[in-house]
């Protein structure tokens, strides 16, 4: 199955989703050449990546780390490690409680307590109904699974210094700080002044090879960079993502607000398409999900159909909801997305739901 | 100063330790072209790889990660996961032990226990002094912090059998298992079946980027690798390390007979030289140890003026022992080896202790 999907995606010669079509010989040439490599995580374009980072953020230091499932755990503990509590609060989509198989409790003690709804972004009225002396409070920006729906700038400062009041750390996870970067129309480092640490990601709107950073405080960043090694993340030379990070980084910011923009375009060109909705109905960072009227099957034999006849790549499957004749994607706002009009966007659309 | 060092390797021209002055796009070449990508972990280049070094091991399966320090504290806790105990027995010179930061006993809860000396390897009786019922009994083939040293075949059973009978796993740290295949004169899977679980490393002696694999029985790697995504190394590609790996594996282990006979006659010539002494006496691995007799400070000078004056890069600082006037540096014989006489390294050697 997963390799005939694979083949089927091979012989596609276009997509409008995220960074579009890579090859892996296009992924190696993201590491360009001279890069100066560094020793188990140090020196080199690997520390010269994470200067890069720190600045970017408004940081004092940052680390390099393979992934976020190994990094964000991390982060976590190491604030807990200095407080009275091991619960994190977070978004009942959160990443850690989701996609992790329980890393953040198994290997670092950690409680998770889902505060809020899952339908809907955290309010601060949730948090105030947390009695307990929790370590840290994490905030996705934007909130990948509610379609990248995220808070006002009053209500994101209102709940991190609800947490900061407590003596627990605001911890972001940012993704796609970089897509929430263009949706608040503010820098980086204007958004992760909220918070005490903040991860971001390479491999996904970046179009890098797979890798993050965790920026933060000095000391927080030095345990971080300990748990890397425990964690196995201290490679003996984590350069080729890095050096790929570093080449594709200022060209993905740079390319970030026609994203936006253009997100804006797509979910307008929907607005008259029959069984299409946009979730949120205005993107509010450069990606949104679809609900889409049409059964999982038939969506998935539409998505096949596209890709054998017109060589046109889409999702593959669609995830299903509880209403068995309604299904969701998710759609990046990526270089190749910027390649496709809106009104092809949502031409696209109506043959799947056909 | 790591720049420093890095800068002075950067200017030379030859050596002979190892697979030579590597660059990184010598690195990155290594990957190849026409790469089948993975989708976080599964298929591909990985699946091929895992399949390959099963095979080789003549085990039932085996998965990638991208490091021994994730993979191998990871393999024992899946073992004392089963088992009544979280003991595992190790030589003083264990990896986890020394290079590790307590990973298995800050992750995954594991107790080690050191068993015989650390001079030398462990033997039968060391083992029958323990009386706790332990989960593991880890194996390092060769034994690196002894120059290479291994125990005999006939030991070697004698040694897992103790083991096994005591419902514990023999876990294999074959780091350099390609090396130890070499000195017992025995295929890889002929060592492999003494133990339930090995792992072998794909950087090292093969010259791959970064990765290893373990292989065992299929409930248990089908374990390990649930380990490697809470440990945040199921990456959302692993192929460029597996591409690497699978290219550069063949030719490696062909050639590993050659480095054997090579160490032989390396350690020979070096006889002749007075203040040279060769750990052990006469190879048992592709790899030895020297025991120089010169101060740090006076062989530290000796190996700058060497890089500087000749462009020949050898061990920038050596290992301090006990005794003041004598240091130790290790060998690993590879392809940079090979393209240098016995006599021409015992010549380097004598120009260190100058």
């Amino acid at each position: 199955m997963l390799d005939e999907i694979a083949a089927r995606r091979a012989a596609c010669t276009d997509s409008f989703h995220g960074n579009g079509l890579t090859t892996t010989a296009d992924m190696v040439a993201t590491i360009g050449a001279d890069v100066e490599a560094d020793t188990y995580g140090d020196g080199g374009v690997v520390a010269d990546l994470e200067k890069e980072i720190a600045e970017l953020l408004g940081k004092p230091a940052a680390v390099y780390l393979p992934s976020g499932t190994m990094a964000q755990p991390a982060t976590l503990r190491v604030h807990a490690d200095t407080r009275s509590s091991r619960t994190v609060l977070w978004h009942p989509y959160c990443h850690l409680a989701r996609h992790e198989l329980e890393a953040y409790a198994q290997l670092h003690g950690l409680v998770g307590r889902a505060v809020g709804e899952q339908s809907r972004l955290i309010t601060l009225a949730d948090l105030e109904a947390v009695a307990e002396p929790a370590a840290a409070l994490l905030l996705e920006l934007p909130q990948r699974d509610l379609g990248g729906q995220m808070p006002s700038l009053d209500d994101l400062f209102a709940q991190v210094s609800w947490a900061r009041d407590r003596n627990m750390a605001a911890h972001l996870d940012g993704a796609r700080l970089w897509e929430a970067s263009a949706g608040y129309h503010r820098s980086p480092a204007e958004i992760a002044q909220f918070f005490d640490t903040v991860y971001v990601s390479f491999y996904k709107g970046v179009g890098a090879l797979p890798g993050c950073c965790v920026a933060g405080p000095e000391d927080v960043i030095a345990q971080v960079k300990e748990w890397r090694r425990r964690l196995g993340g201290t490679l003996y030379g984590l350069w080729p993502g890095a050096a790929s990070a570093r080449n594709k980084l200022t060209g993905a910011l740079a390319e970030m607000p026609a994203r936006m923009d253009h997100a804006l375009a797509i979910a307008k060109a929907v607005e008259d398409v029959p069984g299409v909705r946009t979730v949120p109905a205005v993107p509010q960072a450069p990606m949104m999900h679809f609900l889409l009227s049409v059964s999982a099957g038939r969506y998935a034999e539409n998505a096949k159909e596209l890709a054998e006849a017109d060589k046109f790549w889409v999702w593959p499957k669609a995830m299903e909801t509880e209403d068995p004749d309604v299904v969701r994607v998710e759609l990046a706002v990526g270089s190749a997305t910027l390649r496709h009009d809106p009104a092809e966007v949502a031409n696209i659309l109506a043959r799947l739901i056909a």
